[in-house]
């Protein structure tokens, strides 16, 4: 019988909530597939900096290496809103990406049929959009160096960041995203600045040479302003996206407005080796915690990324991905996708729905 | 009677005939006015390139530090895009840009009542949007330095630039932006990534500050990849946002696809004193170049926005508002935005037709 470790990091606000749901759903369907899963929690974000004062524990970084996949659920809240930069949770978060060496963050924005008209956008153009975005996680502006504080030839204070990427970083970024293209549609589309900026150029550059060992992926190429007008234009056109760190922060984010249900969107951070780290996009949203009203399939579909990207259990994640649409076809719905003629149900009951479904 | 040099730079693609369009509106609006307008044309972009080998001739350049306000169509195509960086035609617009030391980009986004259902959002989402987004246009991550190709400690080739703002920078496009915010909804949203980089944390602190001094504005801040999310969202929510280079440049292109129609959108771009510089949003679309096809509604906005910014006339600049919208209230349409039940012209009827209306 397999057996795989995987680290919970439930977080914040509704993490606890919607991570508790997805474990219960990763129990049962690794039961019918003969999987054995052993869960450890951990603290993470504001959860941590209440406890450790840190957020990001060394107990917690050194469970999650030791692991086969880590799921997330979300972190951050007011509380902490106005902390230093080093004691705020997003700062844990950006330490464990680096500390898993997660490069490759995976967002798909897909538009389930059963939720069209959540969408701000017609329907005509949001029915049907299934698209990935590739994001780079560990480099450019996020990380690079110099950054800080100064002062100019003036005698004026400033403030700078560097983005910088080096080879190595853009390879195994496109690597990534052409072989998931390859299994997708067979388009890429690489986006950047390369018409401003020379980070971008060359990142251009090694995009163009790579695309010659997948002749069978259809590359192209897109400037970042002109990417954020197509999303909103015909968002269909997309197959796989692939940029940097901060263009893929922004443009995952608008791409996952579009599909009007970022509730239901799970992600992938994945490395070359060591485990990956799961986690729905949607934030830890405060205002709700506690109150059993959070949706929990972003979380039950990150469970899925989990079981195929972290562990290679491709039906045991096909399982979980067919409950989702089989929970939502019965027409049990939370209330950020609520509907006239559906049934609102809270975050628990949803959880057990869902197990029925598995 | 007042009197005012414009420079015309016509440009590349259909900047030619959307010019001409806008220099007949800005003639005959003077006329009723009484400004006298006289006009220098001159190249840049593609044009200056294939006539002078530089996308940016000094002569060019001179001209327009020496008028009162530029004029733009359109630079670009096909025909230069593998050229060299400073050989591209995009490099002239950005040395122009810091020629006139026009740091301040007033993008409005506005969804003509008449226009609503161009928008890929639905009618309620996009019915009454009317924001302005005030983009910091000589700074930030396309003119920091150091910038360029290198070599990392693994000897490894590497891309890079700088993301930096000096105090001044920040406080000068801060200004505009509340000043703006103060004539318009009173409502100022400030985007930044302050959560992650040392530059947006230093522009949050400075527009903090400055915000003492305008306590009848309403300021708030926003995450960029939040914003990228709401503007699809609800646009409704934002009044006035003002933003970094790089991220104005992306949110700025959003919204205005938002509105559905960009053929209708101007912009201005200003600096502490010298001209301004004017153009529309839209590129150089190559593909319907010469063929009387082009919509040349967002130049005479542009010019609207000339005489209103530019020059102060705002009588004059508000009579040509007026010609647009009653031109459109007419029924008049270029194909880009025509739709059952009106008129489709070409660009030079078109621009007849605004004539008429002025
Ligand atoms: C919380 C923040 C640091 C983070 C990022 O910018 O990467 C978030 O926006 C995301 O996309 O996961
Ligand atoms: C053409 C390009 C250099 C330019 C920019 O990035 O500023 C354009 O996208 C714009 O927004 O005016």
């Amino acid at each position: 019988k397999k057996s795989y470790k995987i680290t919970l990091l439930p977080g914040d606000g509704i993490g606890p909530e919607v991570v508790s749901v997805a474990k219960d759903v990763l129990l049962l369907t690794g039961s019918i597939h003969g999987i054995k899963l052993e869960f450890q929690e951990k603290l993470l974000g504001g959860a941590a900096l209440d406890a450790t004062g840190v957020p990001l524990p060394d107990d917690t970084l050194s469970v999650a290496k030791q692991s086969d996949a880590v799921l997330l659920g979300a972190i951050g809240g007011y509380k902490w809103d106005k902390n230093e930069k080093h004691l705020k949770p997003e700062t844990g978060l950006l330490q464990l990406r680096e500390g898993l060496r997660v490069f490759a963050n995976l967002r798909p924005a897909t538009v389930f049929p059963q939720l069209v008209d959540a969408s701000t956008l017609k329907r005509e153009i949001a029915e049907g959009v299934d698209l990935m975005v590739v994001r780079e996680l560990t480099g450019g502006i996020y990380f690079g160096k110099p950054r800080g504080f100064g002062t100019n030839e003036n005698g004026e204070e400033t403030g700078f960041n560097t983005e910088i990427y080096a080879a190595h970083e853009i390879d195994r970024i496109a690597r990534v995203a052409f072989n998931i293209a390859r299994k997708r549609g067979g388009k890429l589309c690489s986006v950047d600045k390369a018409n401003v900026l020379e980070a971008s150029m060359f990142w251009r550059k090694r995009v163009v040479e790579l695309a010659q060992e997948y002749p069978d992926v259809e590359l192209s190429h897109m400037y970042v302003d002109n990417a954020a007008m197509q999303l909103v234009r015909y968002p269909k056109q997309f197959d796989t996206i692939v940029t940097n760190n901060i263009f893929g922060d922004i443009l995952s984010d608008e791409a996952s407005m579009i599909t009007g249900s970022i509730g239901m969107l799970p992600s992938a951070s994945l490395g070359d080796s060591g485990p990956g780290l799961f986690e729905p996009i949607h934030g830890s949203a405060p205002d709700i915690a506690g109150q059993d009203k959070a949706n929990p399939f972003a979380t039950v579909l990150s469970a899925a990324m989990l079981l195929k990207y972290g562990l290679g259990e491709v039906e045991a994640a096909e399982r979980i991905e067919s409950a989702v649409l089989e929970t939502l076809n019965r027409g049990f719905r939370t209330a950020d996708i609520y509907s006239t003629g559906t049934k609102l149900v809270g975050c628990k009951q949803l959880g057990e729905e869902i197990l029925k479904s598995v």
